[in-house]
């Protein structure tokens, strides 16, 4: 057994106890280990599958001492934790995926830079922090482009269009002063992603990449097999690989991928288990749960073929009214995220429709 | 929706905080429901995925009812509760599967009459309360034989052979006293089990039959598909449909079986999941954990159709040394129970081993 290799009775803190940080949780189980979670929010959803939990803010640094020395490995279910609680954990207990995958991502200006010093294809982008600047911005990026926070965004939140330089300003009022990214648009037939994952030694596996479909800024489904040339997928799963290298990343990785005529774009990349990786649940024997919390804890990685085609359908909001009909469907799986008010937009749970895979035509 | 259908949230009492509780446990939380562990013993590897744990001996009566009134529905991982307990708990909450289910297997005596009774074969079997009652029982049964005691038996524990009549004074003694039953010896080929489930409203569905090898009295390895012919694999379901709907059951049973030249002879029956089904974990859309809960919940029953080979084998005591190796396997998925102290005999995890399925020739 490698000496990085956790034992099994071993316990993993969670920054975050969303539902990711529910399904991360169950999945340290099937391995041995006990998770700790560190959440702000109250009743968290991973908190009913946790050996423990802790509710306090991300500034309560005897919180966070006494959850980094009570966990032997840190880990995080979403990219924008505080970099004052990152460092003083950080003094405490190894973080996994490190620190260089939170900055790059944290950061959208930051992330596309990285992404092009690896030769990789991105939208066109300019830094944004003035009305002034956004106006040159649209005068070299052009229109239809969409201004985005350069932090903290998530599901289509901090995001604006633009369609013509009159919409400026009122989209750069949206940003409400936060320093912000303008991104040309991308003219693309559809958008994929690949779930990678690296080990502490630098073993990589990718899951077959899926095919995204967004509703109202939030993800609706994710296909697997995604429509894709074997060049593409090829081309996806090297590109993926780059990036884990790159950053020397231990864990599992969310990249998504605009699919055009020039080639793959990336959109953008999520340094944890992803919406898009759901299906692997149902369509694999290890899924991105367990293939991060092995990673993370030292492991080698599981394997992560497929043995389904698999459409992935969020839950949100008032499709909790159709679990009835989902509970009684055959070849289908749900995977409820036990949270108890129902609100619009909210991600509430997935269904995973699995089709047995075909043979391989001969 | 069913009336009696629990919503995602509401909360799932399980007495026995094992290993089956914690994967209980973990089934519900993909339904969106949290569970309650009650368990005499000290940090139970079901605690590590429960919303709460009461630790309390079952003649504790506060604390019963502390527990009934804080869950929905209750139900257990193992079938040896004491009467008592059950008795108050019923008074508070319902029970699935029911007390009659418990009442048939919690005997040995009474669950061969009960199977007698559904015109089912077993072993031969005698009432043995005294030395003098085991002369007669042997006398009738013949050897080799097997003595039991009636109640609270488990992996070959409260197990002694007689191979001739001159072992029956110290089989007795092994007793210490406890009733017992004689039963013969079965001349069988090999063991197969069903994992059956019955929903609230009496829809039956069963897993494909697996076949079991023991070693030391303990599970050793379940292999699906089992050696059947098709008219066996039928008898096989079908019988175990007769028993579920006899019991007028709710959840998952494990039905052993012996296979013989005479047809199939029905070893014991386990009002629970059953160790004999964990390779529906990985061979199913739907495992027996997730299906037992969907019945004691009062949901529809999943799709429990095979989609792969599997071999379950169980890892006990030192078997832990091999998980290294096993992590790095493929085609493999590793199950531990995050029990910290390893003892000979105990079940500290299993391996489930998939070959895809092969298509039907056609």
């Amino acid at each position: 057994m490698s000496e990085a290799m956790l034992k099994t009775g071993a316990t993993i803190g969670i920054l975050g106890g969303g539902q990711l940080g529910r399904m991360l949780s169950v999945a340290a189980s099937r391995l041995g280990f006990a998770c700790h979670i560190f959440e702000p929010g109250v009743n968290p959803p991973a908190g009913d599958v946790a050996a423990k939990v802790t509710t306090a803010n991300y500034d309560d640094l005897a919180a966070l001492t006494a959850f980094a020395k009570s966990v032997d490995v840190i880990t995080y279910e979403f990219e924008n934790i505080p970099t004052e609680a990152l460092d003083h954990l950080e003094s405490l207990c190894p973080i996994r995926p490190g620190r260089e995958a939170l900055r790059v991502s944290q950061d959208r200006i930051t992330e596309k830079d990285f992404l092009v010093g690896l030769d990789l294809k991105t939208a066109p982008y300019a830094a944004v922090d003035t009305l002034e600047a956004l106006a040159d911005a649209l005068a070299t990026i052009g229109t239809p482009a969409i201004l985005k926070t350069r932090r903290f965004g998530y599901d289509g939140k901090g995001q604006a269009r633009i369609m013509a330089p009159v919409d400026a300003p009122l989209a750069f009022a949206n940003m409400a002063g936060a320093p912000s990214v303008l991104e040309g648009f991308i003219n693309f037939t559809h958008e994929v992603s690949v779930i990678g994952a690296r080990s502490i030694d630098g073993q990589v596996s990718c899951y077959d990449p899926g095919e995204n479909v967004h509703r109202n800024g939030i993800l609706h489904t994710t296909t697997v097999p995604a429509r894709l040339t074997s060049s593409q997928r090829m081309d996806a799963v090297l590109l993926t690989a780059n990036i884990l290298n790159a950053l020397d990343y231990v864990g599992v990785m969310g990249v998504e991928l605009f699919v055009t005529s020039e080639g793959l774009i990336v959109n953008e990349i999520a340094p944890r288990v992803h919406n898009s990786g759901h299906w692997t649940q149902n369509g694999c024997v290890i899924d991105q749960f367990e293939q991060h919390i092995r990673a993370v804890v030292g492991w080698p990685l599981g394997d992560g073929s497929r043995h389904a085609d698999v459409e992935m359908h969020n839950l949100i909001g008032t499709d909790m009214d159709r679990v009835s009909t989902l509970a009684a469907e055959g070849n289908a799986a749900l995977h409820l995220y036990g949270k108890a008010d129902v609100k619009s937009g909210r991600k509430m749970g997935h269904v995973n429709r699995l089709v047995p895979k075909k043979p391989a035509k001969t």
